[in-house]
């Protein structure tokens, strides 16, 4: 891609993505032969799952086209009383850590890629009256209709979760970005933005949307079933145990998280590494296999293989996603063998994440902090307190915090693009995600 | 007042009052001789109307007692697009030499008075961190409910109307006072405060509610109907006018804005004056007449005259408002007498403002800046442009501004405590006042 054209820079930027608004103005900044500038937001809340992949994979897309990319980490506003702003601090960080081992993981370039801390803007003076001045302008319908899919709808919603629109619009300005990435999901806070951005007299700005990925769960997901989300750190042996439990009904390609992760995640990531084998410039080398999801001997042109005993017909080799799909539905391919080919492709992922994790000691103790264990066992042998001679200070109370085994919901669908301040309003007990 | 203890300073700070809450906390610091802080706001928005005297004469208690005073000007919030910032700045100079006028007009000193602007300190990172928590806790249901009776109620509400409850609780935090001064329509914006400032770990707040008192109009008052408010700037001959246009029954004491504001303003002002007479040393000397409201060989103890002429009966004399009230519902006292001795009243609290006014240049050019008549007509002799000889800069084309001569309806009621992001809430085509 080192001299890629205008129109192939904008074909890379755009390619996968279910729909594009404002398209042109990015085709004219490539037309200049500059660099567009992107931003994607995260709010650092539960632990990050392998959902995260999904953006991931486009964002490399995004990376490769020279695009200027950057991470909006929202988590000044995060505190609802109930999240110490401590603990937001370490999640920060966490998110940070890791975002880091997935990209380099990925071999994706980093040295165009910014982490801003919603913090370091969101609490000036400037951005706040523009926040003011939308409050003055933004009707409680308008918001609401805006945040209608990504803020959870309750009786007694929080006021957060009307501010949310408002303040994504705003980032965009002060971030300064020409256009913003997302799930689909996030379509009405993104004409949101483009209808009110204007109004305070600020440029308009573009918006590109994946689509939304089913969870590996199938259906619904529910956060109070921890073997519905695969973390980022989870042991081999975990992924598979998960990926058994996935929904993955035979022929049915219509609900079909594990098949959807294979077209959002495994084949982008297949095809990346295939582009870094045969000479891409932009990409880095990435840690870990860098090996493309492809058996050997695999024909030309394949970007997935599924690896089977000669007794079971032998490996298939897909060139596309939809050939694929069409021999899921034809049950020329079971969910088993898809089950296993995934859990491979993802624990092939997982692998340099994990290394990094456990070569970095800072990452081990930010984890910890970030996401203390509320269940562990205190120490049993707790002092009894006596009246003369109480124990030496920070001893026998103090429950080591223990590492949370429980993994997060395979969410297919980009991560919430979140001002936390909403995110509170997210959190509410019905929350799913 | 000079040696007076801390009852009967509790007892003049909270005279007149339609509802004290939280008393207690503020009998506890002049047990301990300490001054108690207190505030009331305003947002510049319209021009000021006499109603303003309703709290400034209970003002006058604080400050006799010793009281601490801040008055708020809200303002930076206030752009609702419409009203340029520009504009707002204007108008809070206008008011801040308004309110100065009327103060030193009553003698209320003015040393314990502090004028603070809003943007001084609500567009600070803390102060914004503080909103957002607020808002991560605060449901729409209850913001709404909190703000039923200042916020105006439409379908099509704006965000500001619901941020304001919380801003407001904040300012008592921010601005570091021991109890909030307003008018009883106030009451669950205060209850609010009271719940929510302990829950972001701040202590909670007195509040101090006067009654509400109708307008001159008397019934539901109109902004569109200007003669339905008095100008602090109305000329004799205006006042005049606009008393005789106001609603005031014979007999009917119920409905009565015009004996209200006898009741409000004019008596406590009168006792004021009087207390001065007889030595009162916080009291400065005042600009004007500064004679109370009484004739000259009236009895004792005399706080309100009604003259008349002996055909009718001679000269009332009134020792309460209570025993005024008897006599016009017995319709021993007639309307046409009573709106006499109000339009003195009025014209004679006027004057000292009015000569102010007039002997302040920078106060009148910000009255131009601040309330541009928007219906002048443009100067006449507009010089035709020629193509070669344009006119010289600042010539021809501009209108000068000319004094709006519209008057503010006058209501008795306090004015908005408001933030005026939630002003703009209220500036909606259906909004009365």
């Amino acid at each position: 891609m080192a001299a890629a054209t205008a129109d192939e820079r904008y074909e890379l930027i755009t390619r996968r993505l279910q729909e594009v608004l404002g398209g042109d103005s990015i085709k004219a900044i490539l037309a200049e032969g500059r660099s567009p500038k992107a931003y994607w937001g995260t709010a650092p809340t539960g632990r990050p799952h392998i959902g995260y992949f999904v953006p991931l994979a486009k964002i490399a897309d995004f990376l490769r086209a020279d695009v200027e990319y950057r991470h909006l980490d929202v988590h000044a506003f995060l505190d609802n009383l109930k999240a110490p702003l401590e603990l937001v601090a370490h999640r920060t960080k966490y998110y940070k850590h890791l975002l880091l081992a997935v990209f380099t993981s990925l071999g994706i370039p980093t040295s165009k890629l910014h982490f801003v801390e919603g913090s370091s803007y969101q609490l000036t003076r400037e951005y706040n009256l523009d926040n003011y001045k939308l409050c003055a302008t933004v009707t409680e319908h308008d918001a609401k209709k805006a945040g209608a899919e990504v803020v959870k709808q309750v009786d007694s919603a929080l006021l957060s979760g009307l501010l949310y629109p408002g303040l994504q619009a705003l980032d965009e300005q002060y971030l300064d970005v020409d256009f913003q990435f997302g799930g689909v999901d996030q379509r009405k806070i993104f004409t949101f933005a483009e209808l009110y951005l204007p109004r305070l007299g600020y440029r308009k700005r573009a918006h590109l949307m994946n689509a939304m990925v089913p969870g590996l769960a199938g259906g619904k997901m529910s956060s109070s079933d921890p073997n519905s989300k695969i973390d980022f750190l989870d042991a081999p042996e975990v992924v598979r145990k998960k990926l058994k439990l996935a929904f993955c009904e035979e022929g049915n390609v219509e609900e079909n998280g594990v098949l959807s992760f294979v077209e959002a995640v495994l084949i982008p990531i297949s095809e990346l590494r295939a582009a870094r084998l045969t000479g891409d410039v932009l990409l880095e080398h990435g840690t870990g296999a860098q090996k493309p999801f492809v058996a050997a001997g695999a024909p030309e042109g394949t970007v997935f293989s599924i690896e089977r005993d000669e007794k079971f017909g032998g490996s298939t080799h897909y060139k596309s996603f939809e050939d694929m799909k069409l021999d899921f539905a034809a049950k020329a391919l079971h969910p088993k063998d898809l089950k296993t080919a995934v859990a491979n492709g993802i624990i092939d992922l997982l692998a340099p994440i994990r290394k990094a994790f456990e070569e970095n000691e800072e990452w081990q103790n930010i984890e910890k902090l970030a996401y203390p264990d509320l269940n562990a066992k205190p120490e049993k042998k707790k002092k009894k307190e006596k009246v003369y001679h109480p124990p030496p200070p920070g001893k026998g109370k103090n429950a080591k915090p223990v590492l949370d085994g429980a993994a997060a919901p395979v969410d297919g669908s980009a991560p919430e693009v979140a001002h936390a301040a909403a995110e509170a309003a997210k959190q509410q007990p019905e929350a799913t995600s």
